[in-house]
């Protein structure tokens, strides 16, 4: 369900809006800091009481994906266990049009086997540290609100450059409660990460997108890497032993990851100004479906090329139309006008409170009736200015911006170009990923297309876009000619800074220089007239909510490590109760009403080894822990800190859990442990990988 | 899902709403009637041209249950095959506290073990005669309303009293297309009829009531019975060989089966006037389900006597709260607007046609804005009068009325003591099943509290509850002091007629004869009142009908012999694809899915004899075929006749097919050929009655 989380964060991004804190959870709500677990709310409805070790081991065992995803230690030589949907694009980076893993599936029978990933970061939270004292010092009564956005950015990218210089740790300092707090977290950071095994996809994403978001489910959406150190297996002290048998019915389980992002906390106003801006990305997301699957049909190897975009699009589509679905009905809104009406006559109840936070809420009004209409013009053409999915113009624009950047001092830059973030970006711009140029064509000239058609006549980015010919030229002229696929171009692009980009004749430079302004210009105008009003009216929303509330809620999701909890449970659908889990009978069930075909056809290896399978085996389950796009790979744990499931998707019902949770409804679907273990052993020839992950000497 | 279609049919007389003729039929949609089938359709769409013996066999070899549900002949001697569901009543009575066949299952090895049912009537469709004009005939011109309502009701009982005397068949006179047209159906009658085999009830609706109507599904809802004539197994002649292997995805399928009702074709004001009485019918069913219930608690005999009627109060419950749903939402009333809209356009441009029938709308808006509320009250009265389920009562009413209408003219008698009806009335008032005065002494008394509290405060009904004291000291006087559970006494009132009814000192008799002129009343006033508006507007809109789309469409089901087709096809479900079809996989899969518990558990014999079954062996599937309650227990049919399935159930989304027919999500639900006969000879030791089924010699 994460693969696309990009294109879901680009999104959320793009509106720049920012929130307030939460309203008193009830039931098993919450995406919860490790800090700010509800130990009461656990240990008086569940008799639990978490100690210091399980704690830490659900800090420290569990890892962030850098590029979007979940994942965690589950052995002792560093062994990472996460979806295969996390793990697919560093698969589809390790293919080739002889060699396709994603097809085929892998497994390293000696530790030289194992591939390394060629643009893999994994992130180890190690510390939090409440920054935001330092924050709010930094950021004058004198200053007007355009120089208040930029102290904050300032005063964090500082921060951060601190830390890092002191600790050697990456450090990120990120906003909770939309702008109510800022904390200073440390990272341990992986970038030797080498593939172990993966399933072919057709047993990973069985049922392929339209069982995606479904329930109920029966995916081996599972992969397992090793992190090296030195050259060596990283010595692990925290890592989650898994135990194939350690779920039953209505047991209370736990997810240690990373959610994405969540709306939870916008005010009514923002939701309806978001829901207006779906059907501009739909379209937009199927339109590029088209494009893609226009060049799949060129053949195998194309198809190859885009199927984990494809996938990728797909799964944002399905998520976005619940999303959207959710926002156009009328029970989400409602829900959210009372409880933000309940908020609001508090705040004006109390003269105090009303004077210090009554206005945001008419802030928030005033600057979408002003700037709404053109700041829906800009999202469109921020979206366009670089090519939808293509890695040479990205780069190709980042170099030029990097070039620029680096001479200024740092609380001067532009965002993601501060000192604490240069080791970060050239890891990804220096990777020595497999580019396809007419991979790369295809996505240029669609969004060269979407650009002519979608934007104002008199837009700055379609008279680029217009100079270069003819999209289907531009994008020929752009891809052949650029040398960007070769790292070590890019590299030299990197380290030789401003001059040598200045002085390159490569047609992507030259097309990014045209658009680094527009980029510069964007950024401006954001934070002089957006983003001026929303932080600091989040920012009194979210204090408005402390002091009506208190501080007994979770915050929204930031892609930061939080705790959810809940019973493995079933729930009530079509008409009846879904079961809290599924098993191998099931799985081929579901091939053999399909007659074996499509989406449902099971590779031929679990029909050459169905007599081996014990039929029993759980395949997947549900479990009512509030998760969103983002936890997909984290594991799940039992009280003994177990790990008997992994995450992996949430049900259809649970897209409108972007908004609100609904504990009847909502699940979250994970891989139970048994069938990875009986999948290693049966399916996969890897016996030895299976008694790793269970605790047994080799 | 046909249990209970005794309520709805109550429920849908006691609107005493009659309708009109079809829109044109799009797509697979249509309950069609044998001498009206869509040839052409058929022809052009799927190469189908049916030749006349497989016409022939379609409708000889379907069986009609009287009590409510279809069934169809599968072996030349006699054997019939229907749902387990429509055979459970007979279970039930032939079953006690010492021999639950409900709980059991049956099979009878040797054809004297074969157990006799005890009232029950079978109906073989023989003939089809339109007798319009004639009913026309006997309506004249100078006749008020009423008198043309009666005289209506006079000449089909002669029309059906003549046919019975000169060819000795069941002769009924059914209206069509909702008084379109008059049509003379003859049947073969069955009395003697045997149980021969059915499974445990938890093999048979497997998942209970929380599955009930859903899909994918996994039931083994069949039973065989034998036909009986002359004390020998009946020697047949039609019908349907059953193919294990007769069908594949995606093959045009046949239902021929008895569809009980459906409200296809009733006005928007009569709908919305529907829809407004379904909070009544569902509080009145829930707090039934909650006296049986109680009365269930007092032990496991009388959990045993309760069953079979919670299951069918759960089975209305479901169904008509599928039904009010379809009804309050927008969707389905919007569509009913269009296409009455269209119509009344169409009456309206042409002037004759307006002349004719553009008041017949009219007058139906003005009959429920005069009389609305008065029938409602009546309705709730007439649903009281007779105590809710419970037997003896019934009998009661039934024979005090006998009495007295027997003395009069064939032509003045209520409905139901006609001539050509007393064979059928006497059958079941005479049938020894067995009585439990306990159990009728709680359905008393749940009805009496109803009446007191439900009726207004000077209704007679009322009057005559309170006379009998609280209703717990009535039910008891009544049940306890009544001899109608005997076959014998209740024979003798009947052939005693009025005199012995007059004489007899029985207390339910009394009772009755308070209330019998209630009965009188409320028919006279329903005539008089309601029927003389409905009866003609809805003829003049059926005649409006044909007048504008010609006659090219079938008639609402009216439980008389209907043909749907259409492919064995799944649909959209739940975000993702349902399978067409499912297995034994599944079936485990769902058992382990709950932990092998409550409704979801598998009878011990599935566990024991799991290695001997085919595990590929499909268990039910979908087709698109346009089927409704009373369609239970109907045979699926290929294009080489020969029986694949036996419908069911339709899935949840079907339950608005009362109202419309939706192609893309509307689906019969089937046990599949194949599971019968694999569960009949690995699971429940009768491989005899599997060949005898797949037609090899014994």
């Amino acid at each position: 369900m994460a693969v696309f989380r990009g294109v879901v964060r680009l999104f959320v991004c793009s509106l720049a809006l920012s929130l307030l804190a939460a309203p008193v959870a009830l039931a098993d709500e919450g995406m919860w800091t490790l800090d700010g677990l509800p130990l009461d709310l656990l240990s008086e409805k569940y008799g639990f009481e978490p100690d210091r070790a399980w704690l830490e081991r659900a800090q420290l065992a569990a890892v962030r994906f850098n590029d979007g995803g979940s994942g965690s230690f589950v052995g002792v030589n560093g062994l990472v266990l996460t979806n295969h949907h996390v793990a697919v694009g560093q698969l589809q980076k390790m293919s080739s049009a002889e060699r396709d893993y994603v097809a085929t599936g892998f497994y390293a029978e000696k530790p030289e086997d194992e591939i390394p990933c060629k643009d893999l970061e994994l992130n180890v939270l190690v510390s939090m540290e409440n920054v935001t004292d330092r924050v709010r010092a930094a950021v004058k009564d004198d200053m007007d609100e355009e120089e208040k956005v930029r102290a904050r950015d300032a005063v964090r990218a500082a921060i951060e450059k601190e830390s890092m210089d002191a600790t050697g740790l990456r450090s990120d300092v990120i906003s909770l409660y939309r702008g109510g707090e800022y904390w200073l977290y440390r990272y341990r950071k992986h970038t030797d990460v080498r593939l172990v095994w993966a399933p072919e996809k057709q047993a990973a994403y069985y049922g392929g997108d339209y069982d995606n978001f479904t329930y109920p489910r029966y995916d081996l959406d599972a992969a397992l890497m090793r992190v090296y150190e030195d050259g060596k297996p990283l010595k692990v002290e925290h890592y989650f032993q898994i135990n194939p048998e350690g779920l039953s019915q209505g047991d209370l389980v736990f997810v240690s990851g990373h959610p994405g992002g969540s709306d939870r906390l916008r005010t009514v106003r923002q939701l309806e100004r978001q829901r207006e801006f779906f059907p501009m990305m739909l379209s937009l997301i199927d339109r590029a479906k088209q494009a893609l699957n226009d060049y799949a049909k060129g053949g195998p190897e194309q198809a190859r090329r885009a199927e984990v975009m494809i996938f990728g699009l797909g799964n944002a589509q399905k998520a976005m139309s619940g999303q959207f679905e959710a926002l156009a009905g009328e029970a989400v809104m409602q829900d959210r006008r009372i409880v933000e009406n309940e908020l609001r006559a508090k705040v004006n109840a109390e003269p105090a409170l009303k004077a210090e936070y009554a206005s945001a809420w008419e802030d928030i009004e005033e600057l979408f009736d002003k700037h709404g209409e053109e700041m829906r013009r800009r999202t469109m053409r921020q979206i366009l200015t670089t090519p939808f999915g293509a890695r040479m113009p990205g780069w190709a624009v980042q170099l030029v911006l990097h070039g620029e950047e680096i001479e200024k001092p740092d609380a001067e830059r532009l965002n993601g170009y501060h000192d604490s973030e240069l080791e970060e970006l050239k890891f990804y711009l220096t990777a020595p990923i497999p580019v396809y140029r007419d991979f790369e064509a295809a996505l240029m000239e669609f969004t060269f297309d979407m650009a002519l058609e979608e934007l104002h006549h008199d837009d700055p980015l379609r008279a680029i876009v217009k100079g270069l010919g003819t999209p289907a030229e531009a994008a020929k002229k752009l891809s052949e000619g650029s040398k960007l696929d070769d790292p070590g171009v890019r590299k030299a692009l990197v380290e030789g800074g401003r001059e040598a980009v200045e002085s390159s004749d490569d047609p992507l430079i030259l097309w990014a220089r045209k658009v680094a302004p527009l980029i510069r210009e964007q950024e401006k105008w954001t934070k002089a007239n957006w983003q001026s009003v929303t932080v600091p009216a989040n920012e009194q929303i979210a204090r408005a909510r402390f002091a009506v509330h208190g501080k007994s809620a979770y915050p929204d999701a930031t892609f930061s490590l939080r705790l959810a909890f809940g019973p493995a449970r079933g729930y009530p659908m079509n008409g009846t109760l879904a079961p809290y889990k599924t098993t191998l009978y099931g799985l081929y069930d579901r091939a053999l009403g399909f007659d074996n075909k499509g989406d449902w056809q099971l590779p031929q290896r679990f029909w050459d080894r169905q007599d081996a399978l014990d039929m029993k085996t759980p395949v997947n389950f549900v479990c009512e822990c509030d998760i969103i796009g983002g936890n997909s790979g984290s594991p799940v744990i039992n009280r003994d800190g177990e790990l008997v499931g992994l995450i992996f998707d949430g049900n259809i019902e649970s897209l409108a859990g972007n908004y609100f949770f609904d504990p009847e409804h909502n699940r979250a679907v994970a891989v139970h442990a048994a069938y990875i273990v009986e999948a290693l052993r049966k399916l996969y020839d890897a016996a030895p990988l299976a008694d790793e992950l269970v605790g047994k000497e080799g």
